[in-house]
């Protein structure tokens, strides 16, 4: 293990580690197992959206069993794309998809998703909803592609913290083996959701002026889609501002 | 997932999977979640030596969520030789070897031991200790082989039913892999090719127009990089619509 120890120090798992995002979550104790879990496997970065009994909270600290470090940096959001926009590349936990087109990733592959992601210097994160209901979509679109666990079909509800466990698991496993691997094809830096969203909202200003978003209870839909189809594709910086200049272009024509 | 669950059916888990069996748990919050964890994996075999708070616990009723097959499954024992003496191989958890000089697995490589070992007919079980202190050298001395899980050295101790769920998990992931194998994940029609090049011979067209393929020995490039980034996310027959209706907005719009 001694070679495993001195390798986890040097890789400063804070920086690269994905965060992990609770969106509304309901219990302190499922709050303070999930930091346990996270420790376990040197993930620091925690944040809350909206949890329902406030933060601090007692219950969390007493299941945490002493992963301190994690519950003194957790951040609070009132939404989750302030609670991602900072990150590159972002995976939702669910067990259904809810009529989205989405690449459906395996825990495993999810990691060596974030690992590759990591390696290149981009910030990731995993979304995790509430314990009864999980993700609704509009948190989902928010992500490039969506994890599922092959779990018993009979029973497949997973408690809050063991999600979290699982994915650190998965990922803990491969930043320990990436250092004898070879690297992956380079790629250009991703996107932050930030970026995306400033392009989704010029692009819907745009089609409403032109009379797309018609009818307005349909609106809503064709957003979500939009958003879902552009944000599976890992748009890197430089497709951003392409974008941008396709839309400056079709609405502006220079003749 | 149909595919997973008949095959799921099929393998009769309850008599080839490995029985979980905790020495001397000390609460009944942990028995729960730990069956709760084995039956998201299919697991229905749990043995109990010792329990402090005596069997049946409420606690471990409510925290299974559902789970009352395994619950009332359950077998009780005095000493650990009983529980384990009908298996015919056995793994124990932990994190410290203790003097003792045994074969350690991490849980992928315990999950192939057990997976191949039940191919064969045989009964397996996995060990693990009670909540502060871990499994007994007198306990590990029956086992076969240990088990440790590759954490974050720094904090490294695992909640009882987290470590239940990590062996489950590893060993589900084995028994269905052979089943899933070539399975792609079930999504929308994707657009042929003929249907994309289509759309971006259309948008070509109106860029062109508009002045955005400029100057000309650019253009390829773009073009090129376009595709790229569209063929990436592999569009769905309905978002090639989509991006029509787009396009035919933002050129044409209606005020």
């Amino acid at each position: 293990m001694a070679k495993v120890v001195s390798g986890f120090d040097d890789i400063k798992s804070k920086e690269i580690g994905p965060a992990i995002i609770l969106i509304d979550p309901q219990l302190g104790n499922n709050i303070g197992s999930a930091a346990r879990a996270m420790l376990n496997c040197g993930l620091k970065d925690l944040r809350l959206v909206r949890p329902r009994d406030g933060w601090p909270n007692a219950s969390a600290v007493k299941m945490a069993s002493g992963a301190t470090e994690v519950l003194n940096n957790t951040k609070v959001f009132d939404n989750t794309l302030d609670a991602v926009s900072d990150l590159n590349l972002v995976l939702a936990t669910t067990a259904r998809m809810r009529d989205l087109s989405k690449t459906v990733l395996t825990p495993k592959k999810a990691a060596d998703w974030l690992t590759s992601h990591n390696a290149h210097g981009g910030r990731s994160g995993i979304l995790f909803g509430p314990e009864r209901s999980g993700l609704v979509n509009d948190d989902i679109v928010l992500a490039d592609a969506v994890i599922n666990v092959p779990l018993n079909p009979k029973f497949s509800s997973l408690n809050l913290a063991q999600a979290v466990l699982l994915m650190g698991y998965e990922w803990f496993q491969n930043s320990i083996k990436s250092k004898t691997v070879g690297q992956e094809t380079e790629r250009t830096m991703a996107a932050k959701v930030s970026e995306r969203e400033y392009f989704y909202e010029r692009l819907e200003s745009e089609l409403d002026k032109s009379g797309f978003l018609y009818p307005d209870h349909l609106a809503p839909t064709i957003k979500k889609n939009l958003r879902s189809m552009f944000n599976r594709t890992g748009l890197t910086q430089q497709e951003v501002r392409t974008l941008h200049g396709i839309l400056t272009a079709l609405t502006n024509p220079k003749n």
